[in-house]
């Protein structure tokens, strides 16, 4: 781009440090990197829209934050290593106060995890983001959808339900007297891609996803190209402290948590031999990992408490029997 | 993306045949494929927005054509070897009399590459697209915008102009009735990517560039980032039947020439020591390659009609003074 846009060049060239598989990150016609021998790439892309990801009032820096997080979660749902960001902003004209924080947000997340910017587009149109990451992880290890065995158990990282609380609050300011309710705001932006837990899942886990679209959704993607059914505990659910004072219903916090999307914590499977691992092999990510249930071989997601079915009426439940 | 956004994965997944380096395109939290050893891989990100690159009316195939052929011509302009794109479409709604076209065209082209589709994401919202193709090209040897030297000569492939006087007949229904009209729309949209150029040019060119701003603009491109200057022979612009008679005069036909973009044409530089070769390399490709000027040390960009100084006020053209 010309004109004005050469601002963006401004916010984004040279903003970070220069990883040695990178051979020319902008400037040219096309990066230029390298990938180590003995490595699958993976590769990811998604659109963040105004409108429909994202509220255009939205913090920029907490745009700036989901759109490269759920990005690195898809790299971390199938065990890899983050390296390279393609990156194009399109928007209705570039605005300082805007990029300024957006890109320092962007770029502070994209140095946590090593990653670098090796070019992108930025274009005049209806704010939007799209966003291109690259990672890598070993020959034949990725961790996939389709590995899932009868028998395995289910587990979930962190807590569960929080980013749909948040979007609630976003959506309507009178939830926003609600206890809790500023932090479940931030949460639905403020996701932590967790890397470190996929990396250490490589030799453990037989299948992954991350959860985006929603618990039950995602973990019924597990089922489908996996060809197994599952039950699940919602007694057994991780759901935070804030998540309870703002439903004030136990029920309630459940359901957010089996339905709430954007959530970019993994839900992952474990056989048998390998559950007593887990805690060991998890222990140096700091994070919370929780069992909430099993692989079953009829094709059905069967949810109970404590051993009692539960019926709910969620919303889009008919759409979760697994499709054979 | 869930609910009628599923109608795209119809359209997009399993469409071409599948690639060794690709292990994994569809159907999980990422793609997984893999380099070759040897290879640097070249990466670009392009977006094209509805109103913005081209009109909403526009004919779906023929947006789908340019979409692709613009990025394939960014790997041209490095000499690399296409190979993987990935896919993020935003739409109001999925329609099916858009989308049938659209990935008929999008296919067509990619398998003409041997590209293929590893992923991506549809999403609700504005009309646009932006894809991320990458290709591979032998280490150390990429074709880059910073090798001209003094003395060596400027070249251009195909034809230049017939874009600008398409994006003229789109703009404006009037035109349609001149001679030569559609055929200069449909070569707005339908360019062709130099790819076996840019290949045969690995070991041949100095330096290279795709010509998306205008061959001016692109030009300069290449003189600031290589520290040089450039004279160009306008009457030796190439031009095609078509536009000498949509203008109806040399000059202005000349003037498209140099201002024209999203040509996706290659224009290059050769050292004198392998001016002789460039037919030879070049004969396999089936392309017109023209000579119009050489680099010179001063840093301006001299345009000149057989000898004679020209001083067209071109649009922009103060910008086009080299910054060193």
């Amino acid at each position: 781009m010309s004109g004005e846009f050469n601002l963006i060049d401004k916010y984004l060239v040279g903003r970070q440090s220069r990883r040695k598989d990178v051979l020319l990150a902008a400037g040219d016609d096309c990066a230029l990197v390298k990938s180590p021998s003995n490595v699958s790439i993976a590769v990811s892309t998604d659109t963040l829209v105004a409108g429909t990801h994202f509220l255009e009032s939205a913090n920029p820096s907490w745009v700036a934050h989901k759109a490269l997080a759920s990005n690195i979660s898809d790299l971390a749902a199938m065990g890899a290593t983050p390296a390279w960001v393609s990156f194009a902003l399109t928007m209705p004209e570039p605005k300082e106060e805007w990029l300024a924080p957006f890109c320092d947000s962007f770029f502070k997340l994209a140095d946590y995890f090593g990653i670098q910017l090796i070019g992108g587009d930025t274009t005049k149109g209806p704010l939007s983001l799209t966003l291109t990451v690259q990672g890598f992880v070993p020959e034949d290890q990725a961790l996939r959808r389709s590995g899932a065995k009868i028998g395995d158990w289910i587990y979930v990282t962190g807590d569960l339900g929080d980013s749909k609380a948040g979007l609630d609050v976003i959506l309507d300011d009178t939830l926003r007297e609600k206890e809790g309710a500023s932090i479940l705001e931030s949460r639905h932006y403020l996701s932590s891609p967790r890397v470190l837990v996929g990396q250490a899942l490589l030799n453990t886990a037989s299948s992954a996803i991350d959860i985006s679209d929603g618990l039950i959704s995602d973990l019924n993607h597990i089922l489908q190209r996996s060809g197994v059914g599952a039950s699940i505990d919602v007694s057994l659910l991780p759901i935070s402290q804030e998540l309870r004072e703002f439903t004030q219903n136990e029920e309630l916090a459940q359901q957010y948590a089996l339905t709430s999307g954007e959530e970019y914590e993994l839900c992952f499977t474990v056989p048998e031999e390998n559950k007593g691992a887990i805690e060991s092999v998890l222990n140096h990510t700091g994070t919370k990992v929780t069992c909430i249930g099993q692989i079953r071989p009829e094709g059905t997601l069967e949810l109970h408490s404590n051993g009692t079915i539960v019926d709910w009426q969620l919303s889009g439940y008919d759409h979760f029997k697994v499709k054979q």
